[in-house]
Protein backbone atom coordinates (compact mmCIF):
# COMPACT_ATOMS: atom_id res chain seq x y z
CA UNK A 1 0.00 0.00 0.00
CA UNK A 2 1.52 3.65 -0.59
CA UNK A 3 1.12 6.14 1.35
CA UNK A 4 2.07 9.42 0.96
CA UNK A 5 2.66 11.54 4.23
CA UNK A 6 3.58 14.79 4.77
CA UNK A 7 6.32 15.15 7.58
CA UNK A 8 5.84 19.22 7.74
CA UNK A 9 2.87 18.95 7.62
CA UNK A 10 0.73 20.61 11.32
CA UNK A 11 -1.65 17.20 10.57
CA UNK A 12 -0.16 14.59 13.10
CA UNK A 13 1.03 11.61 11.03
CA UNK A 14 -1.61 8.92 12.69
CA UNK A 15 -4.57 11.73 11.19
CA UNK A 16 -2.72 11.47 8.24
CA UNK A 17 -2.63 7.56 7.45
CA UNK A 18 -6.44 7.61 8.66
CA UNK A 19 -7.29 10.01 5.84
CA UNK A 20 -4.73 8.83 3.06
CA UNK A 21 -6.25 5.44 3.89
CA UNK A 22 -10.22 7.17 3.75
CA UNK A 23 -9.58 8.43 0.26
CA UNK A 24 -7.86 5.68 -1.04
CA UNK A 25 -11.59 3.43 -0.17
CA UNK A 26 -13.27 6.61 -1.85
CA UNK A 27 -10.84 6.35 -4.57
CA UNK A 28 -11.43 2.46 -5.05
CA UNK A 29 -7.57 2.03 -4.65
CA UNK A 30 -8.55 -0.14 -1.83
CA UNK A 31 -11.79 -1.95 -1.91
CA UNK A 32 -13.93 -3.35 0.44
CA UNK A 33 -13.24 -6.59 2.37
CA UNK A 34 -9.69 -5.58 1.10
CA UNK A 35 -6.57 -6.74 3.86
CA UNK A 36 -4.55 -3.35 5.18
CA UNK A 37 -1.23 -4.41 5.96
CA UNK A 38 0.19 -5.04 9.95
CA UNK A 39 0.73 -2.13 11.94
CA UNK A 40 4.60 -3.18 11.95
CA UNK A 41 4.96 -3.71 8.58
CA UNK A 42 3.18 -0.57 7.52
CA UNK A 43 4.99 1.27 10.42
CA UNK A 44 8.49 -0.22 8.99
CA UNK A 45 7.69 1.18 4.95
CA UNK A 46 6.61 4.30 5.91
CA UNK A 47 9.76 4.46 8.49
CA UNK A 48 7.68 5.32 11.55
CA UNK A 49 6.22 3.60 15.07
CA UNK A 50 3.82 1.39 15.15
CA UNK A 51 1.95 2.25 17.44
CA UNK A 52 1.29 5.65 15.49
CA UNK A 53 -0.16 3.01 12.55
CA UNK A 54 -1.93 1.65 15.51
CA UNK A 55 -3.56 5.17 16.71
CA UNK A 56 -4.65 5.12 12.78
CA UNK A 57 -6.52 1.92 12.68
CA UNK A 58 -8.21 2.54 15.71
CA UNK A 59 -9.86 5.55 14.40
CA UNK A 60 -10.76 3.42 11.42
CA UNK A 61 -12.05 1.03 13.44
CA UNK A 62 -14.18 3.31 15.62
CA UNK A 63 -15.57 5.20 12.78
CA UNK A 64 -16.42 1.82 11.54
CA UNK A 65 -14.13 1.55 8.61
CA UNK A 66 -12.37 -1.22 9.15
CA UNK A 67 -12.73 -4.09 11.23
CA UNK A 68 -9.81 -5.85 13.32
CA UNK A 69 -9.30 -9.33 14.72
CA UNK A 70 -6.30 -11.21 15.64
CA UNK A 71 -6.58 -13.67 12.56
CA UNK A 72 -7.18 -12.06 9.36
CA UNK A 73 -5.70 -8.37 10.69
CA UNK A 74 -7.13 -4.99 9.60
CA UNK A 75 -9.64 -5.44 6.91
CA UNK A 76 -11.82 -2.55 4.72
CA UNK A 77 -15.14 -3.44 5.65
CA UNK A 78 -17.32 -5.14 3.24
CA UNK A 79 -20.37 -3.04 4.38
CA UNK A 80 -18.65 0.22 4.46
CA UNK A 81 -20.22 2.11 1.50
CA UNK A 82 -23.50 0.52 0.99
CA UNK A 83 -25.21 1.18 4.01
CA UNK A 84 -26.98 4.18 5.27
CA UNK A 85 -24.72 6.78 7.19
CA UNK A 86 -24.61 6.89 10.79
CA UNK A 87 -27.51 8.78 12.48
CA UNK A 88 -26.46 12.60 13.10
CA UNK A 89 -23.41 11.93 10.79
CA UNK A 90 -24.80 13.85 8.07
CA UNK A 91 -25.15 16.96 10.34
CA UNK A 92 -22.10 16.79 11.71
CA UNK A 93 -20.33 16.24 8.40
CA UNK A 94 -22.59 19.46 7.03
CA UNK A 95 -21.20 21.49 9.53
CA UNK A 96 -17.65 20.56 9.20
CA UNK A 97 -18.29 21.58 5.11
CA UNK A 98 -19.48 24.36 6.23
CA UNK A 99 -16.30 25.65 8.04
CA UNK A 100 -14.11 24.27 5.63
CA UNK A 101 -15.84 26.40 2.78
CA UNK A 102 -16.27 29.68 5.16
CA UNK A 103 -12.44 29.32 5.48
CA UNK A 104 -11.81 28.75 1.75
CA UNK A 105 -14.39 32.44 0.98
CA UNK A 106 -12.54 34.24 3.97
CA UNK A 107 -9.07 33.36 3.18
CA UNK A 108 -9.13 34.94 -0.41
CA UNK A 109 -10.14 31.87 -2.91
CA UNK A 110 -13.39 33.08 -4.99
CA UNK A 111 -16.93 30.89 -4.98
CA UNK A 112 -15.38 29.82 -8.86
CA UNK A 113 -12.43 28.06 -7.56
CA UNK A 114 -14.25 26.20 -4.75
CA UNK A 115 -16.81 24.92 -6.98
CA UNK A 116 -13.95 23.91 -9.39
CA UNK A 117 -11.83 22.23 -6.43
CA UNK A 118 -15.03 20.42 -5.64
CA UNK A 119 -15.74 18.92 -8.92
CA UNK A 120 -11.80 17.86 -9.51
CA UNK A 121 -12.44 16.35 -6.14
CA UNK A 122 -15.48 14.66 -6.60
CA UNK A 123 -14.90 13.47 -10.17
CA UNK A 124 -11.14 12.18 -8.95
CA UNK A 125 -13.34 10.01 -6.90
CA UNK A 126 -15.03 8.19 -10.13
CA UNK A 127 -18.42 10.41 -8.98
CA UNK A 128 -21.06 12.75 -10.83
CA UNK A 129 -19.61 16.33 -10.89
CA UNK A 130 -21.23 19.38 -9.46
CA UNK A 131 -20.68 22.25 -11.87
CA UNK A 132 -21.07 25.48 -12.29
CA UNK A 133 -24.26 27.42 -12.19
CA UNK B 1 -21.77 38.70 18.97
CA UNK B 2 -23.85 35.20 19.13
CA UNK B 3 -21.91 32.12 18.78
CA UNK B 4 -23.65 29.02 19.66
CA UNK B 5 -21.51 26.49 20.96
CA UNK B 6 -21.72 22.64 21.45
CA UNK B 7 -20.46 21.73 24.55
CA UNK B 8 -20.90 17.88 23.54
CA UNK B 9 -19.11 18.07 20.44
CA UNK B 10 -15.67 16.24 20.03
CA UNK B 11 -14.03 19.72 18.70
CA UNK B 12 -12.35 21.91 21.21
CA UNK B 13 -14.21 24.93 22.71
CA UNK B 14 -11.38 27.22 21.74
CA UNK B 15 -12.23 25.40 17.99
CA UNK B 16 -15.63 26.07 17.95
CA UNK B 17 -15.73 29.61 18.46
CA UNK B 18 -12.52 30.31 16.01
CA UNK B 19 -14.73 28.65 13.16
CA UNK B 20 -18.36 30.53 14.59
CA UNK B 21 -16.35 33.49 13.47
CA UNK B 22 -14.62 32.38 10.20
CA UNK B 23 -18.51 31.40 9.03
CA UNK B 24 -20.00 34.49 9.95
CA UNK B 25 -16.95 36.52 8.24
CA UNK B 26 -18.02 34.08 5.51
CA UNK B 27 -21.88 34.82 5.81
CA UNK B 28 -21.23 38.53 6.20
CA UNK B 29 -22.65 38.78 9.82
CA UNK B 30 -19.43 40.08 10.66
CA UNK B 31 -18.08 42.87 8.71
CA UNK B 32 -14.10 43.22 7.67
CA UNK B 33 -12.99 46.26 9.99
CA UNK B 34 -15.29 45.08 12.91
CA UNK B 35 -14.57 44.96 16.31
CA UNK B 36 -15.17 41.52 18.55
CA UNK B 37 -16.38 41.28 22.04
CA UNK B 38 -13.07 41.40 24.18
CA UNK B 39 -12.14 37.78 25.08
CA UNK B 40 -13.67 38.45 29.06
CA UNK B 41 -16.36 39.63 27.99
CA UNK B 42 -16.91 37.01 25.33
CA UNK B 43 -16.34 34.77 27.85
CA UNK B 44 -18.75 35.59 29.83
CA UNK B 45 -21.17 35.62 27.55
CA UNK B 46 -20.51 32.35 26.76
CA UNK B 47 -19.64 31.22 30.03
CA UNK B 48 -16.43 30.01 29.83
CA UNK B 49 -12.93 30.97 30.81
CA UNK B 50 -11.72 33.92 29.02
CA UNK B 51 -8.11 31.99 28.28
CA UNK B 52 -10.25 29.64 26.16
CA UNK B 53 -11.47 32.58 23.87
CA UNK B 54 -8.07 34.11 23.71
CA UNK B 55 -6.83 31.02 22.57
CA UNK B 56 -9.24 31.11 19.35
CA UNK B 57 -8.23 34.93 18.60
CA UNK B 58 -4.98 33.80 18.59
CA UNK B 59 -5.50 31.33 15.81
CA UNK B 60 -7.56 33.69 13.88
CA UNK B 61 -4.71 36.49 14.71
CA UNK B 62 -2.35 33.86 13.07
CA UNK B 63 -4.20 33.15 10.31
CA UNK B 64 -4.39 36.42 9.45
CA UNK B 65 -8.10 37.10 9.74
CA UNK B 66 -8.00 39.28 12.70
CA UNK B 67 -5.51 41.41 13.80
CA UNK B 68 -5.08 42.38 17.58
CA UNK B 69 -3.94 45.35 19.45
CA UNK B 70 -4.19 47.34 22.98
CA UNK B 71 -6.02 50.08 21.50
CA UNK B 72 -8.93 48.87 19.62
CA UNK B 73 -8.90 45.13 20.84
CA UNK B 74 -9.77 42.11 18.13
CA UNK B 75 -11.10 43.44 14.75
CA UNK B 76 -11.77 41.73 11.39
CA UNK B 77 -8.86 42.54 9.34
CA UNK B 78 -10.12 44.81 6.52
CA UNK B 79 -8.30 43.20 4.02
CA UNK B 80 -9.13 39.51 4.86
CA UNK B 81 -11.36 38.81 2.01
CA UNK B 82 -10.11 41.15 -0.66
CA UNK B 83 -6.54 39.44 -0.86
CA UNK B 84 -4.84 36.49 -2.29
CA UNK B 85 -4.75 33.42 -0.41
CA UNK B 86 -1.29 32.97 1.20
CA UNK B 87 1.02 30.82 -1.10
CA UNK B 88 0.42 27.26 -0.50
CA UNK B 89 -3.05 28.04 0.84
CA UNK B 90 -5.47 26.81 -1.71
CA UNK B 91 -3.46 23.15 -2.28
CA UNK B 92 -3.54 22.63 1.77
CA UNK B 93 -7.44 23.73 1.26
CA UNK B 94 -7.97 20.98 -1.09
CA UNK B 95 -6.04 18.46 0.57
CA UNK B 96 -8.66 18.76 3.10
CA UNK B 97 -11.71 18.96 1.23
CA UNK B 98 -10.66 15.95 -0.57
CA UNK B 99 -10.45 14.24 3.02
CA UNK B 100 -14.02 15.62 4.00
CA UNK B 101 -15.65 14.52 0.63
CA UNK B 102 -13.82 11.29 0.68
CA UNK B 103 -14.95 10.44 4.56
CA UNK B 104 -18.29 11.64 3.23
CA UNK B 105 -19.05 8.98 0.50
CA UNK B 106 -16.98 6.38 2.58
CA UNK B 107 -19.49 6.75 5.24
CA UNK B 108 -22.40 6.42 3.69
CA UNK B 109 -23.44 9.78 2.11
CA UNK B 110 -24.00 9.65 -2.12
CA UNK B 111 -22.35 12.04 -4.33
CA UNK B 112 -25.61 13.75 -4.75
CA UNK B 113 -26.44 14.12 -1.12
CA UNK B 114 -22.59 15.92 -1.43
CA UNK B 115 -23.16 17.82 -4.11
CA UNK B 116 -26.81 19.23 -2.25
CA UNK B 117 -24.76 20.08 0.85
CA UNK B 118 -22.52 21.87 -1.00
CA UNK B 119 -24.51 23.80 -2.51
CA UNK B 120 -27.02 24.80 0.66
CA UNK B 121 -23.79 25.88 2.05
CA UNK B 122 -22.19 27.94 -0.41
CA UNK B 123 -25.40 30.14 -1.31
CA UNK B 124 -26.09 30.72 2.69
CA UNK B 125 -22.79 32.26 2.38
CA UNK B 126 -24.64 34.21 -0.66
CA UNK B 127 -22.30 32.94 -3.44
CA UNK B 128 -22.67 31.18 -6.24
CA UNK B 129 -24.60 27.60 -6.57
CA UNK B 130 -23.13 24.85 -7.86
CA UNK B 131 -25.51 22.55 -9.61
CA UNK B 132 -25.55 18.88 -10.23
CA UNK B 133 -24.58 18.30 -14.06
Amino acid sequence: MLLTLDLDSEVPIYQQIRDRIVEAIADDALTEGSALPSTRQLGADLGINFHTVSKAYDLLRAQGIIRVNRKSGAVVRRDVRSGPPEPGFADEWQQRLRTLLAEALVLGLDADEVIRSSNAVLSSFGTKEATSS
